[in-house]
């Protein structure tokens, strides 16, 4: 029976030798490596942190004591000490475990949030909380070096190291990489800790005092425990964190589950806040993902278990590759071109232009906020900046793409990947806000392109664009192949058109595909169909609002939150109007999805062609009264 | 003829003597107090940067070396200073000088953005762009300790810092100030800097060398300039800055143009990254703002130009103050209740709360996305915590409203002051966003409390809601005396109803006592009209769809953008429900609004009671077939 098996609860590690946590570490990496190849996930991250993860389950009480993951895709040894083993051929599977913590599945899990640098926030407050119940407990957060670049983590900070007395344990995990190597200048002052000499001449005294590590709680283990400290008081490179008015521990190697062990406690029993500074290697133990540049084990899909090979790619290509291309392209013609990523060069699609134009290429990390007002300046300055970025991120900066970028009428291209439903990394990475919050922006142009055509003629478009912000959204599917126009009325493509103006269907980027099949299926049941493709989906093309006006029903079908999504805006458009079409969306309900299949998922949700072309026939059937055409046409608006 | 009449644009500054340039600060300070007593604005940031802004102006060349004021309401003497003086008695008015930079009236501004923390990111933008374009511009950011507490602050900071080439000179305002005194790490850092004993000794040491400040460009300025350097350079607390590859220069006297001046000097011809750490008074030379502790005369109404006595009161009570009042009432029945305010306790009306609980209230500093954040941690640890801030500002964390709040279903109540149209502070003060990014929010309550009565109701019901976040939103204005319900209908409040269901006015909060106006002008023309207000409006009551469907006509009225707001709301649930009652939505037109009274700018976008009961009428007498009560009972929904 291997160790790994005996282990149920974190209490079970307590126990533990040194020589069997370094067994059960090997295990673990082998668990990891073996499951996660067969279901995809988040691999580099989590062989980084199997020491640690020992350590920090040894010294703190979990879920007594909280343990805060920023970012949890970090948190898979931890959901295998917390008796989750079982359930990782599962993983990211409908109604299996989840790709990040999870309240529901355990108490050891306080938060699921997958946005990063949030972890330092929720230990600010739930110190403060239990400081004021009187509870003794200590909250533990582990955040990486990349998620540190985020500007809620300085806020953090700044209110966590304020409060000398707050039992609050900050631990860095320095693999030097957010998703490639992480920027900028905390990155920097990281690095000069931790190649700072003195902590190479520390290492080596303690080496040459003592053979070996020696158990927690033993005598040598004191003497050794209390000439590191002291001598780490007095020669650690502390710089701005002390400046802070941190306490800060490090840096530690945290493959070393002792030393992590040791510094925790240290840390544990300070009482105040303290940093811990932890450095560790992204997909140690899994010699392919160790030396990958551009950490492509960040997190795979299903790969072979020995080469870490892919053992089936995504089927197809992707947005993300056409977008990175045609910006090549584009930036050729045009030096104004700028490309900004926030820590997401390879993801994006964006390392294309990075190795074509790298002075015209900026990583700013993982600070959306500053990626979007830092391109306001670039085009203030003269430049068209290009921001990749994930859907779900853009909802950090909001407030910076409304002020910043429109109220001054700056041309910025925001090209959104990820949009719509994503499925297996759950609610949080799904990109169903952007269409309704961006709707609001006064100015803001916004395309859905549903094929690779389409997106290359909305880039070209949009960095043409000097005085508005431009939107571009697509989903992380397989690009369909070109779904051609029948005819295009006033910028809006005709995809599928009957003689008689019953149903106008408006299949919004990746549903376009769904509103065709919806549009067949009405037909087949002799109910004429208009199929359009508005591409250009924001402001609402007055073209869309004529046909709509001469339709007896228009339904609407987006992968976004189903309230003032497209769908929404096109019916407040109708009925400002004074046009009486009944308007029925379809779109994704107002709440949190699970983790799934996006096709399971969207089935699920009402929104395959079969549930959509079901629904409009019984609103057809339905109908009180049916609309005639003469109804319609006589409430067209004069134009 | 006074000095600063002869001054009309920056290059007029160039040959004035020292002597001349402390005669021109005493001037400009006379003339600022002289003015904003009359007009109100912000007087206190203002009266601290004189000579702060004169150095700027001479060191650099505007507009060609961008200055970037970071929430521009410093940039009043900027103002005077770029050929604007004579429009001061027009300072905030409609069609007259806007309170903040604004591109529209001076090549001299740049940046418009009156949220905090954003100039280093546009900073960082435009020298990267003027770098691209071979440009030999310095960028300036001219940016106070309290904003550098925000997190986009950091984020830009991690960036330019990491960029040693780029010419960018970051001038900390340092008056130890946000509204109140800034807290945490960052001012603690800054005040051990300006405390060092060794930057009095430098003084000492420079006072000692001379006996009057020389002329720059003189010899004897050239060998105290050297001196200076070269016990800066050695002797100068650097801290956290250096630890970032930040050249730091300082702590300067901000009130000594000459030491001003020459710091910028040095940081100019640098050629990369240069942090200038002044320390200026906030309301320096108007005695009753000097010593407030309360930071009143950060902005003023008008006063009294020699006691600083306000003129005219509010005319009543404000919603902040009753909220104040209310919350603490709740505080004494309910330890878990606590505060938290992002630099803004006493314009939120918090700081009754904090004199009562100080333990109990957290001021986390100009950081909206901790605010939020910190909030759901405390609510995990077992309190109800409620944020009090501008509805603007709420913005910056819709995010973490979304996904640390309400995807974990915690209890956290977010008290919204300025929402609506606030009128004079200009575009992006407005609180025209939060009802339709917050709709969005799965679980999400709102209320919008039209008078005192039912804030106090509201705050009472929303303090007890633990699984979901809560939100209160009114507006700046005085609050109305009570206006009773005649009825209430499944919770919502029916304010004025008639015998027969014609049109159905829904007002919301501060918009309620229009939709009074517009039933009363609507029965003065023989239209039956029913007035509700839902006081809680999302999620859409029930009772709301109900009384809707018994209408033929429904119109609301609320003072946020028309697109997506709770109007929208209420027309997408009949539609979902396929209740046919035509919806006509009253709200703030999609676009940012120019500064101007409140009341002025509801008249010029249409949202009196007179033209909102025109156009209804107008919509009634033009329907081409009113709907009659039977076909709209036709389509009630079956519940």
């Amino acid at each position: 029976m291997s160790l790994l098996e005996k282990i149920n609860e974190p209490r079970d590690l307590r126990s533990l030798s040194t020589d069997q946590l370094d067994q059960l570490a090997q295990e673990i990496r082998a668990f990891l490596i073996h499951h996660v190849s067969q279901t995809g996930g988040h691999l580099g991250p989590n062989l980084g942190v199997v020491e640690l993860t020992l350590a920090l389950h040894r010294v703190f009480e979990s879920p007594r004591d909280p343990i805060i993951f920023d970012t949890g895709h970090q948190s898979y040894v931890h959901k295998i000490l917390t008796g989750r083993r079982e359930l990782f051929p599962t993983l990211k599977q409908r109604y299996g475990l989840s790709g990040y913590p999870s309240r529901a599945e355990s108490e050891h899990d306080w938060v699921e949030n997958q946005h990063a640098s949030a972890s330092l926030s929720y230990a600010d407050g739930l110190a403060k909380a239990f400081r004021l119940r009187g509870d003794n407990h200590t909250v533990v957060a582990v955040i990486g070096d990349g998620a540190l670049t985020g500007g809620m983590a300085w806020e953090a900070l700044n209110n966590i190291a304020a409060s000398p007395d707050l039992p609050v344990v900050i631990v860095v995990n320095d693999n030097g990489r957010s998703y490639t190597p992480t920027v900028g200048a905390i990155a920097d002052h990281l690095s000069a800790l931790r190649t700072d000499p003195r902590y190479e001449q520390v290492l080596d005294l303690v080496r040459r005092s003592v053979t070996r590590t020696p158990v927690v709680g033993s005598a040598a283990y004191e003497v050794l425990h209390g000439v590191k400290t002291g001598l780490k008081d007095v020669l650690a490179p502390q710089g701005m964190f002390a400046d802070l008015g941190l306490k800060y521990v490090g840096p530690i190697d945290g493959h070393d589950v002792g030393a992590v062990e040791r510094a925790l406690q240290q840390a544990k029993h300070f009482g105040g806040p303290v940093m811990v500074h932890v450095i560790t290697h992204k997909g140690k133990g899994f010699p392919a993902a160790e030396n990958n540049a551009e950490d492509q084990f960040h997190t795979v899909g299903k790969i072979d278990e020995i080469t870490g090979a892919p053992l089936s790619g995504p089927g197809g290509r992707q947005f993300a590759e056409i977008f990175g291309e045609e910006l090549v392209r584009l930036g050729r013609f045009d030096d104004r071109l700028v490309a900004i990523t926030a820590a997401m060069l390879y993801p994006t699609g964006l390392h294309r232009f990075a190795e074509v134009f790298p002075e015209r290429t900026f990583d700013v990390g993982i600070a959306e906020q500053h990626a979007v007002t830092s391109a306001a300046g670039l085009a203030m300055g003269g430049m068209h900046p290009v921001f990749g970025v994930y859907a779900t991120f853009l909802n950090r900066a909001f407030d910076q793409v409304l002020l910043d970028v429109a109220l001054h009428r700056l041309g910025v291209t925001f090209v959104l990947d990820r949009a719509g439903v994503t499925g297996n990394d759950g609610a949080s990475h799904n990109g169903m806000w952007d269409l309704s919050i961006l709707q609001l922006v006064p100015g803001l142009q916004l395309a859905a392109p549903r094929d690779a055509t389409r997106l290359r003629q909305a880039l070209g478009r949009a960095v043409t664009i000097d005085d508005a912000p431009t939107v571009i959204r697509y989903s992380k599917e397989v690009v369909p192949a070109d779904i051609d126009a029948v005819d295009v009325i006033g910028g809006i493509d005709v995809l599928a058109r009957c003689d008689h103006d019953q149903v106008l269907v408006v299949g919004y980027g990746a549903m376009v595909p769904t509103a065709l099949t919806v549009g067949r299926r009405l037909a087949d049941q002799g109910i004429g169909a208009t199929v359009v493709d508005p591409v250009w989906a924001l402001p609402v093309n007055p073209a869309l609002i004529d046909c709509a006006a001469r339709h007896q029903l228009v339904i609407t079908i987006e992968d976004n939150g189903v309230v003032g999504g497209c769908g929404a805006r096109l019916a407040q458009e109708l009925s400002h109007r004074k046009i009486k079409t009944p308007v029925r969306n379809f779109g994704v309900p107002q709440r949190f999805l699970e983790h799934g299949s996006r096709s399971g998922l969207l089935e699920e949700l009402g929104l395959s062609a079969q549930e959509i072309a079901r629904e409009t026939l019984e609103e057809i059937v339905g109908h009180a009264r049916p609309l005639t055409t003469e109804d319609v046409l006589a409430d067209r608006p004069q134009s």
